[in-house]
């Protein structure tokens, strides 16, 4: 039998978190009678908790500046929101990367009736091999569409162990592999030291002239310029790049006037769907709460995250 | 055991239908030999056909011109290529209603960095309703896709008997319920009498500010003043549209220069896509007609299609 949990949200008023909670079966209360807390914005500041609050729920992914505030202890349970935003950006690369091989982004530049360059442009998901470099927590979340829409995925992880969906998985040390085994490839992976530059020209010329490059990673896994030459001479079908290298790309640069190129500013992330994301974490943790169960995003205040 | 059986392709050389048939399991033989025909191009013309052959595949869906010209009787098996067109049409609404949703239109017009744009501009499919009106083979091919990126899906059939994967499904006399009960319509429905200006003024109200319309039934099913109107006034959130009335649309229409409108010029089932989906249906004929097992897209002589 679930509990009614007395949810505090604040500092900042937020109507969407209120609903969250009581969607979640919870009711918001006033901190003071709080046995549970979820913190809407601030960076790292709180207000004094009360000894009765359990549970506090954090707003972001990473937490670093609520633990430099010195105020994520054990004495309580913490969760940060880690892996709710997953599905907003792996959204944006399926849309990306659809938009790029059914000529989305160069119908969305026509201003008459041109058939022909739309029919030409196009190639399908359906039968094709999407390579996922960096198959973690967005990554994975990509599998499901693109596996719905037809097409088989390489994973690409650290260590390479399977990952759900995926047809093969291969560990990170042969990425050199997918980019002539896979039709298209998709960026999702950290910028380490590994992956800076893990795409030149010599991985371009792997992907060939019917493949799309899809980044929603960071803008150092790939050589810009040996792009902007790959695009030019028709190395590869396109690319769509939430990403770039330099970030902000500045005004003039090539790839602004590319037709085979698609870029969206750093917004696969953007703040309607974090919200709603955060949202959806909250409403699924009050109900943890409520029926006693693990709350997701657990936070281990030892190490820190 | 499967036999190989002796495949004639023609009258046009088309490799990749050649290829097909290999890799159904049969073999490549001159007319004379045939058991089998595969027919490339041509518009209801064929070569006169010897008593040997049993099947003959045509590449067309609609088969009028062959039917017409009297080639198609009952002395041997003919199949159309029925279906075999739609998922490629279905990957087309997805991908729109995706690029819709989340900004690629209007990502794809920048020149400059702006991210505060497509910051405001996106919303997601998860969570969200998604009508399908004309569940056929080309709408209820869309729903899987739908479903994997977390959405639900509210179709529309003649009957409105249960279709695959929709939460529900209406009724073709209910279809006015889903512009209010859907986040987001696709029409998918044939042009009738009963679907003429379907999309009016009022339907585009229910729809509302956070809504997208896709179109890649017919432009008839539009009242394309309605839908400029609410475009500029901000009524929904934006229209992707295959087809459009008047088709093609003029130059200095002002939907070209909508920032909310995405127009792909009657593309969604591009000729390089049709020669793919072409070459698995003849592929997967081949293999059945070696097994023994029915054909796909069986065609009955005494009614025409």
């Amino acid at each position: 039998m679930p509990t009614t949990p007395a949810v505090f949200v604040g500092p900042q008023e937020n109507p969407q978190l209120v609903e969250a909670v009581e969607r979640g079966g919870g009711r918001v209360v006033a901190l003071a009678e709080a046995e549970a807390v979820v913190v809407s914005g601030g960076h790292g500041d709180l207000p004094e908790l009360p000894a009765a609050v359990r549970w506090v729920q954090l707003p972001s992914a990473g937490i670093e500046a609520w633990v430099e505030s010195g105020v994520v202890d054990s004495s309580r349970t913490w969760t940060s929101a880690t892996g709710a935003y997953s599905h907003a950006v792996a959204e944006g690369a399926v849309a990306l990367l659809l938009a790029g091989v059914r000529g989305i982004g160069r119908a969305a530049r026509l201003t008459t009736w041109d058939h022909a360059i739309l029919d030409a442009a196009q190639t399908s998901l359906r039968g094709s091999t999407i390579a996922v470099v960096g198959a973690g927590g967005i990554g994975s979340a990509m599998i499901p569409a693109f596996v719905a829409l037809g097409a088989e995925v390489l994973a690409v992880t650290r260590r390479g162990l399977p990952v759900e969906g995926a047809a093969r998985t291969l560990p990170a040390d042969r990425v050199g592999e997918v980019f002539a085994a896979a039709d298209h490839v998709v960026l999702a992976a950290p910028a380490t030291a590994q992956t800076k530059a893990l795409v030149g020209a010599e991985q371009l010329a792997a992907i060939g002239p019917q493949g799309w490059l899809v980044n929603i990673a960071r803008g150092s896994l790939v050589d810009t310029d040996a792009l902007v030459s790959a695009l030019a001479e028709g190395t590869i079908a396109g690319a769509a790049l939430d990403v770039t290298d330099p970030e902000p790309l500045p005004d003039g640069h090539p790839l602004w006037s590319e037709p085979r190129c698609i870029i969206t500013p750093h917004s696969t992330n953007p703040t309607p769907l974090q919200v709603a994301a955060l949202a959806e974490r909250v409403a699924e943790n009050v109900r943890r709460f409520a029926a006693g169960e693990e709350l997701l995003g657990l936070v281990d205040p030892e190490r820190g995250y």
